[in-house]
């Protein structure tokens, strides 16, 4: 008797979901099928060139199928038993819970591969009946037009959303499943029991010095040598603090010392720069905007954070104008509204 | 007998600074000369090409005297009887009270036709015997290259700096003197009693919708678009008005109506906005620096104005570096710092 393999699709191949998707095809325990929307010609022709740090350099990989939206993915018959999605979290723009809908049967994991803090909530809701599991990606890699540029080893930390739903032993269970066809002896693909406590540690940095590169223009090494860090990633720091521990969750002592110095040594420009800098609307709601509720809703007072995004969120309107996502009529109209 | 005209100097010819010039060139009450820094060459051969709103077109003006810098208009044998500065005030990078030293002598009238608030403390301080006059200009005008594109009509706003060291009647006269030789009927020039009130007033809009502007990148109208008026210029704005108000100075009650609707109608950028785009660095102490100096001293709470600065900080050291200003080793220290 043959047991069929299971089927994996992932959405987003950008320089981690690809390498993520090609480590899950090179380990060969599951079918691997991916979605590409950008270059969908390009790689349904000549799949991928890699660069890799962890397996050295591949030319012209594909994966079993590769469709060139969800829809196709839908259409082909397959029913996916895990679907990872490794674009980008952007709320304002696509909902990642309406995105997927087409692919999510009663029994697919789905795991997000993403930035941020509460991307479960609406994922669960829509999906109250399947498992959601966190990966949080140390791996560093770019994906320049079917180019993957894998620079950084890929380390990804899985860890089950804690569906309210869902007996917790099944979503552990899935977890370990999940690591058993991602791990191997190239890549680190570890388990960790708590998805909040692990994001709560990513977001001292990512809602601090990411959010406050991004707005200023500078890297990390720049921030710290002009006092930025001290006079506005740290306090911002004190608040992430905060609202975790008012939600339960208790960071190291020093964690604002090691986010302070994770960066030593590397004049380093964090995800959000990077995008604001392409002209690339941001991650904000997932990086900021979340945290910023579950503040508002543990009445944690964060004026640093607050401040940093409401003025990210102009930024993000100036971006998502560029890209089209917002129009304005060209002479300014004027408001009779009487500000106080 | 005939009486020996009185010597103006003017430094700084960007487009406010070159038409000011020719207003009292044209007016011939006194001898006009001018510092050119930038375009020294072409200026001395060629003088300016003008399109102005409110003279026409005029080719090759020349006023007096061209300087190339303000040693040789020391080093001329003029002695001055008014030095106006319509440079940039940006005391991080030339300290005005420096850079006039040598042109200033005993009578001196000094003329600041610059941005932002307590930029007469520096230059009381250093020459105590001499007036300082406040020229605040709502004229619209650009250099560019020698070409003066004069758009929007000048009004130049004149009041005394209140210098304590010197009786009030000779400070008045002296603003109305030099309002005499700059009035004609194609401009307006007129005595406002209170720099202080004038240029608090002007700072609800410049301490708040140029600096977020500035950080965010948008224009007014844009900033109004996407909330971040309401959300953050408006908070900012009562500071102002908090920090005039313990300051002695009572601003008008729909002060932040008003400048909410000042650029109806319009996109504007405002110019702290335009120094960022080009690259330029800003003129942050003069418009916000100082205020917040005074609030501190005053006990005024400034959290949104103080985010703002700390943030242009950032802002303001990266444009420094790219201009030279700063240096930055090729590899990123490492700080044993403790962060906490």
């Amino acid at each position: 008797m043959t047991v069929d393999k299971k089927e994996f699709l992932l959405i987003g191949p950008g320089g981690i979901g690809c390498m993520g998707a090609f480590t899950i095809d090179y380990n060969k325990k599951v079918n691997c099928s991916i979605v590409v929307r950008r270059d969908y010609e390009k790689v349904k022709e000549n799949g991928y060139t890699i660069d890799s740090i962890d397996y050295g350099k591949i030319d012209n990989w594909k994966p079993s199928n590769v469709f060139a939206n969800v829809e196709a993915a839908a259409n082909s018959g397959l029913k996916f038993d895990y679907v990872a999605v490794a674009t980008k979290n952007i709320s304002d723009i696509v909902k990642v819970e309406e995105l997927i809908e087409p692919i999510i049967s009663e029994n697919t994991v789905i795991i997000l591969i993403q930035n941020g803090f509460g991307i479960d909530r609406p994922i669960i809701k829509k999906f109250p009946k399947n498992v959601c599991l966190s990966g949080v990606s140390h791996m560093g890699s770019h994906n320049d037009k079917g180019h993957i540029h894998h620079i950084q080893h890929d380390k990804l930390v899985i860890s089950p959303f804690e569906n309210p739903n869902l007996p917790t032993d099944v979503q552990v269970q899935a977890a370990k499943d999940f690591i058993d066809i991602y791990a191997n002896d190239k890549v680190t693909c570890i388990y960790f029991e708590s998805a909040k406590w692990y994001r709560y540690r990513k977001l001292v940095y990512n809602a601090t010095l990411n959010t406050t590169c991004a707005l200023t223009g500078v890297d990390t090494g720049r921030l710290d040598a002009c006092g930025g860090l001290e006079s506005i990633a740290v306090p911002a720091m004190k608040e992430v603090v905060a609202v975790a521990s008012a939600d339960g969750i208790t960071l190291p002592e020093d964690v604002v010392n090691l986010i302070c110095h994770g960066d030593d040594g590397d004049y380093f420009e964090p995800s959000m720069l990077v995008d604001v800098k392409k002209g690339n609307p941001i991650e904000l709601e997932a990086i900021l905007g979340s945290l910023l509720d579950t503040a508002e809703e543990l009445k944690v007072p964060t004026p640093t954070l607050s401040l940093l995004y409401k003025l990210l969120q102009v930024v993000q309107f100036r971006l998502k104008e560029a890209n089209g996502y917002v129009k304005l009529p060209e002479k300014r109209p004027i408001s009779d509204k009487f500000y106080s």
